[in-house]
């Protein structure tokens, strides 16, 4: 297989993450998927995207609290309804990237995954391997799945990510956030806050200190755990801005952009 | 687990199968999910439905031609649209089913299996064991899948349904499609035909001579292929016609009516 790059585009940058309804950035999700399309080489590069749920996910989740399992009928209504929601929203972002003329293949993560107090405890990626094999594009996007104890719990787009690099042996993770990559705050609260161009094994227990979540509603955790997942994983990620025009492409490239995660 | 019914409604009952654009039939789909509706009993029963595609699938397949197999990249990108365009349909009819009441919960089959030449070789059924164990219902659906030796193939409802039946113990596989069953020639093309009220052994050599395939496009292969996978698999059978309001839960009920496949 070709090297394998894994894309991660946040919910947050493709949908409005603060409408109460779900709603998709359109302008944002059409740049994106061009920036896309100009990099991808389908001769030398194997690519996997995913993407995160924003309005489409965290304020159904929120409301209904299936996050932390199952408790009555009615939240399994809410299981199936946000499963529902993700598949809406990953079926625009497939349109727009076959459009733009990648043979971009929308692959639902909860249908082969069983999860143990939020975490996959299996997860069979043989039909994902044959995808990429045969040169397509698989889209996964964060889900709600089986959880063998709590019933249901939220299998995000930040954890996906780190599993198929690892046992599909990625050579890059790049996540495209609505931030500049790491800060030793929150960007969006406090102006004072440096950027953190590099994280690795010297300077890793001063970050999780500095990180204390995201700005909007976000059932997946935010900043934190997003750094989180990708430690000790031995595949190098890249968290960029994909609000600023350019930075998907130069993440390709392997410009110094962001924040780099090598540990 | 309870007694695992499987429904599988055909694409030309809940389509337009005769629209050369994807056309949903919404009186139908309506009154089918209210009829499932009222026979599913959460407490007792365990259920699987599956959906055909109609015209979100048969025309693209057949101008593309990725049935036969993927020798280009425009395939590649056809591969995906037909994947993408039964998620949309897939969307349409578990909102109705979640309307009305149903934990239905999409369950895209191509994220977990791999086929070769046409056939399920590896299909990954823990995710499925566990939405139904926490009393999910799975809405699987036909599919363009990953094939080893040719790229793409076909995944229909119609292979489907039996391959979970057998694996998961089904007590009864109902098929609703647009006839009141098997007949000794097409209904659609010919008065002269009779019905066959049960498949079994002492007719079934006869019954093979009689089918011939629909009277639409269907690149699934119409009556035969419906009636070849439901032989020997030592799950019961009733193929209905769900055109008639009532006959869904009157198969629910195990009542006489179209053709009833014991073999």
């Amino acid at each position: 297989m070709n090297d394998l790059i894994i894309l991660k585009i946040g919910g947050s940058v493709i949908t409005d993450k603060f409408s109460e309804k779900p709603k998709v950035n359109k302008k944002n999700l059409r740049r994106i998927s061009k920036e896309i399309a100009s990099v991808y080489d389908r001769e030398k590069m194997s690519l996997i995207l995913l993407h995160g749920a924003g309005s489409y996910g965290h304020v159904i989740v929120k409301k209904t609290g299936i996050d932390k399992g199952i408790e009555n009928f009615e939240q399994l209504k809410a299981f199936a309804e946000t499963q529902r929601l993700q598949n809406d929203l990953n079926s625009i972002v497939t349109k727009q990237l076959i459009e733009d003329g990648l043979p971009a293949i929308p692959c639902q993560a909860s249908s082969f995954v069983v999860m143990d107090l939020g975490r996959v405890e299996e997860m069979s990626l043989s039909a994902i391997k044959g995808l990429l094999e045969v040169r397509m594009i698989p889209v996964l996007y964060g889900v709600p799945a089986y959880d063998k104890t709590q019933k249901c719990s939220i299998l995000s787009g930040d954890q996906i990510a780190p599993y198929l690099a690892v046992n599909l042996n990625a050579k890059k993770i790049i996540h495209a956030t609505n931030v500049d990559g790491v800060f030793t705050g929150d960007p969006y609260k406090n102006s004072d806050v440096k950027h953190i161009p590099e994280i690795n094994s010297k300077n890793i227990n001063q970050v999780k200190e500095w990180l204390t979540g995201s700005t909007a509603t976000d059932v997946t955790g935010g900043m934190f755990n997003k750094v989180t997942e990708l430690l000790n994983i031995g595949v190098e990620s890249h968290i960029i801005n994909a609000l600023v025009p350019g930075n998907i492409v130069k993440a390709f490239n392997g410009e110094k952009i962001g924040t780099i995660i090598r540990l």
